[in-house]
């Protein structure tokens, strides 16, 4: 075991769970590794060059304003655009229905900080984003896990859940991370039927909807549920957010959430508490960069870009991975999710990998009880060109291949090899 | 009474404290209002046009990175920079010593989620940053309040609180916000001696240090306490925190982190979970701006125009004010500090200013227990020319002549008028 994974384990002994991606990205700086860890875009299609531009038109029409502190609730230009942008995905909402956060992990903390007391339960997924188990572990929440299928989060486990009164449902409804799945519209309905029913929020985290490479936009959880309150009368139950981390650029750390007035409210104050507000150039350089019909221009360039090297990724995997090993075939996002068979642990074959320079995540990282996730893998396709990508599976193929238990082999224990 | 202060008081009731100061910016946004609340740096000496060149090279060189995820430890050429930038105030430390914050509030922010559990003990000033009340209060902090005087905090009753067990000692040593003092040698000395009798840690937050208008630059309590350490064994004992907010621009949301290996370990796992990084652009930026002596020379522009705002103010408060106010002469910083005489309450004062166009912050938000602060103003020096500070003095002056009690009348209730 590397030491990364040592300390990813050790400090979830001490109840805070570290980020094994950030780490990893370290690692994968290196420029001989094929990564696929990480969930970085490919650095290749930034617009710089609109970013140039727009940050030389912020600092000199409104430097005095871009440098300077501004409100909580986040530059109203960028705000206004937002609202515009979630029209296109279905969602209707006003400049003040939203919330501007230092990338969407700030949004996760904000919610775990105004929803989670210690041991509060929270509803994910098995699995789900690592950052949302860490950012609602540091409240000290206990996790309830629900399995996903190739439909997203299975729907006829919850309900048992709902009654125990968590403070919330985490749900990732499009091309989820890692697993690629996308929740299925009758679930999408029956899962906010529910949660209306129990009273629990749900939390919709949706980074990568805009990033659909083929198939029919889904409405938003968000907007089921604001039908229902509409026609069915009672509050509005979802706390939605997205991000421009998988569209403009991570690296602006620049997200948004929208929420009921009164839930948004309150997150402000938090956010206040947290960092003041997010930075005022990055938000006016977002807008500049984003606004007059580019950010939907820049998001069909990406997704024919993404769809290749994901098609690309799903090719090199039916050539060069031993026949045991399956995977899911994602309509959109970053990743797919690979299984390995029975027996199998992912984090010996990362060691292997790495000796072959190639990086992936082990799926243990993405649950609330890791030993749940020895058998996957998570494989990110968007940083590395489509020959790269070949090149990394072919490799990956071959060490699973070498270190596959032999059929008739006495079953290796299933035992976490972690401790 | 204004909605801004309905709405600070009620939220504190609600446990969690609404930044007056955020709130009030809105207000002063508008142009004709002379304000002396926030604790906003003149935005016309923000170095734009370096800015400007900083920000294309960036894009230009390095676009891939800056726009790209980056580590939660921050950029290694600006942790570097800042290392050497410490140094020069008396602070000896590796790059490996300094964690990249979202801005000062997020180094509070984390510093309260390490340390505090509801209910932990916070020694602070009487007054303090509201700021930090409001960061701390969020983790449901009680406040053990030392009073200031003219030297800084008083450092007798200290040693009967540190008894009690509080997490830690919140000290604001240079120029401190609200009230202007700089902690005195000996008391640096004393207070850091206490904290490590008591080993309770001390957290020193030093956004304004780097500007000083006179006098000598006193040792950090972060060095004072490692010479403690070296000489007399022990663990070091403080964490210290600054900002480039008021050197190079507040817009940035940029600040760091100085404290011991494996609290800075904790504090970046609390990062990571809280917002993965900060801005990679941006931290480039900074370092493309603040490198190769800019940020000292830059410094050295700021100290001459405050220096010259905060004579302008000490004069026209000479000029203006009735003569039972009395006021702090700080040595640098952005703020003086004003008290009315006896029974006189600066909220009513603050309704009354606004109407002449003129905004502080009244005395009130600084102070964990609110009624202490009735009879104090907080006057920001930094954002207006001189001669509209006289201008926004004469007139606070004149409010004040009509709203003391007349020497004779009978002594009006001191009680909070705030419902």
């Amino acid at each position: 075991m590397t030491p990364i994974w040592e300390d990813l384990y050790a400090s979830r002994v001490a109840g805070m769970k570290s980020s094994a991606i950030r780490e990893l990205l370290k690692l994968t700086q290196q420029p001989e590794i094929i990564s696929f860890a990480g969930g970085m875009p490919a650095p290749e299609l930034f617009p710089r060059d609109r970013f140039k531009e727009a940050t030389c038109r912020v600092l000199e029409e409104r430097g005095e304003i871009a440098l300077q502190y501004s409100t909580t609730e986040g530059w109203p230009e960028l705000r206004q655009m937002i609202g515009r942008h979630v029209s296109r995905y279905g969602i209707q909402v006003q400049a003040d229905d939203i919330l501007i956060t230092t990338g969407s992990q700030q949004a996760l903390d904000l919610v775990g900080k105004l929803l989670i007391d210690p041991g509060d339960k929270v509803v994910v997924g098995a699995p789900t984003y690592l950052g949302a188990l860490q950012a609602f572990g540091a409240y000290q929440a206990d996790f309830l896990s629900v399995p996903l299928d190739d439909q997203g989060m299975t729907i006829e486990p919850i309900e048992a859940l709902l009654k125990r009164g968590p403070s919330f449902i985490y749900v990732l409804p499009n091309f989820q991370n890692p697993a690629g799945v996308t929740l299925a519209l009758e679930r999408r309905t029956a899962l906010v039927r529910l949660a209306r029913t129990y009273g629990v929020p749900i939390v919709e985290d949706d980074p990568y909807g805009q990033l659909r490479y083929e198939g029919e936009h889904l409405p938003p959880l968000y907007t089921l549920d604001a039908e229902l309150a509409a026609s069915e009368g009672g509050e509005a139950n979802v706390i939605y957010m997205s991000t421009f981390s998988k569209t403009l650029a991570p690296g602006l750390r620049l997200a948004w959430v929208i929420a009921p007035r009164q839930v948004l409210g309150r997150l402000t104050q938090l956010k206040q508490s947290a960092d003041l507000h997010t930075s005022t150039l990055v938000q006016m350089i977002a807008y500049e960069v984003g606004h007059g019909g580019f950010l939907d221009e820049h998001i069909q360039t990406l997704r024919g870009v993404y769809r290749e090297r994901r098609d690309a990724m799903l090719g090199a995997l039916d050539s060069f991975m031993p026949s045991e090993v399956t995977w899911s075939s994602p309509q959109g996002g970053l990743f797919l999710w690979a299984e390995l068979p029975e027996g199998m642990d992912s984090q010996p074959v990362l060691a292997e990998a790495l000796k072959e320079q190639v990086a992936f995540v082990p799926g243990s990282a993405f649950f609330a009880e890791p030993s749940d996730g020895l058998r996957f893998m998570r494989l990110n396709f968007s940083n590395a060109q489509p020959d790269r990508i070949q090149e990394g599976i072919r490799r990956l193929g071959g060490c699973l291949g070498r270190l596959r238990p032999p059929m008739s082999a006495p079953e290796p224990s299933a035992a976490p090899t972690t401790g």
